[in-house]
């Protein structure tokens, strides 16, 4: 057992029959769900077919996973971020704090503007968002794309924290995930690895 | 063009290329993600394989829908929860308005109570409301759906008031449809009839 298994915070309110960490656990125990969730992340998150880029989207789901104060999601996904941008942690944690001021697109910052009013809740979104992101330039795909992701977070989060399923505590475990999971992707993985 | 198809409310902020109401315009413009989205409806909501009754999960969408004020969600999956349980509509208002004194299970309201808790966030779920679940009679089966359906529901939720899309305002609209949907089901439908 490598120290991604160490149970370090809780366990989950209910027997998971495993001792994954995190969405992992749940999803192992009910596959017949987790199989459409993955799919759904994989198609918003890792699909090439996409006028956003994988670190864009990675960073708009680690940004509503941190206003969920989701710890597993947003180290999951920010750390996925952090490497397809080339970033380290800190920059991250800078973006989290006021996304304004980090060094991302003034696109990415209208569109971040969207999820976290997504996460607030859907009629939060008001127009004026959706014109601010269109006059940087923002195309109805990646508009879409940015609500249902944030919405899909506010799924992932609460299925997460709402079972109580454990995480672990060191951020590095999460870097030496990335590139892994950037590389497979998230439908059909072996969940167990 | 029936009733169904008519534009009464708004529309949606981006241009969907369609004139379907609430979920059903995204899930037509994105088939992508539509596609993995109406399978964890069919798996959470219509699959036999589930000791909560159909009724009882479509109440549990239909209450945290009606706790995040989405319009069309709450009408929608209230009307299946109406038609499975053979009520009327009003006995659905008192239910959203005060459950615990619903014609409804002690188990049912114990979920509830959870599934009221997912809404307002993961971490809000304390172990009591899973003890007091449990002492009901729940399984960890049926409180992991009922807390994958309550976040499904926040996502659900805030796709459809995040776009702006549209709604029929008469709630007849969607009484009347239940059946077909109760037949039928969320996976593989052709989202235009």
């Amino acid at each position: 057992m490598d120290m991604y298994h160490q149970k370090i915070i809780n366990m989950a309110y209910i027997d998971l029959q495993n001792d994954l960490p995190g969405i992992r656990g749940p999803m192992v125990y009910r596959p017949e769900t987790g199989k459409p969730l993955n799919e759904l992340a994989e198609i918003l998150l890792h699909d090439e077919n996409n006028t956003l880029s994988r670190g864009e989207r990675e960073l708009i789901g680690a940004y509503v996973s941190s206003e969920n104060d989701c710890f597993f999601c947003q180290n999951v996904h920010g750390a996925m971020a952090q490497y397809y941008f080339g970033w380290d942690m800190p920059i991250l944690d800078a973006l989290k704090k006021d996304y304004r001021s980090a060094p991302i697109s003034e696109k990415l910052v209208a569109l971040l503007q969207i999820a976290g009013k997504v996460q607030q809740s859907g009629k939060s979104v008001r127009p004026e968002d959706i014109d601010n992101a269109r006059k940087q330039g923002a195309t109805d795909r990646e508009i879409h794309d940015t609500v249902l992701i944030a919405a899909a977070f506010c799924m992932f989060n609460r299925y997460v924290d709402g079972l109580g399923t454990w995480a672990p505590e060191d951020r590095q475990v999460y870097i030496n995930r990335a590139k892994m999971r950037a590389e497979e992707g998230y439908a059909n993985v072996n969940l167990h690895k």
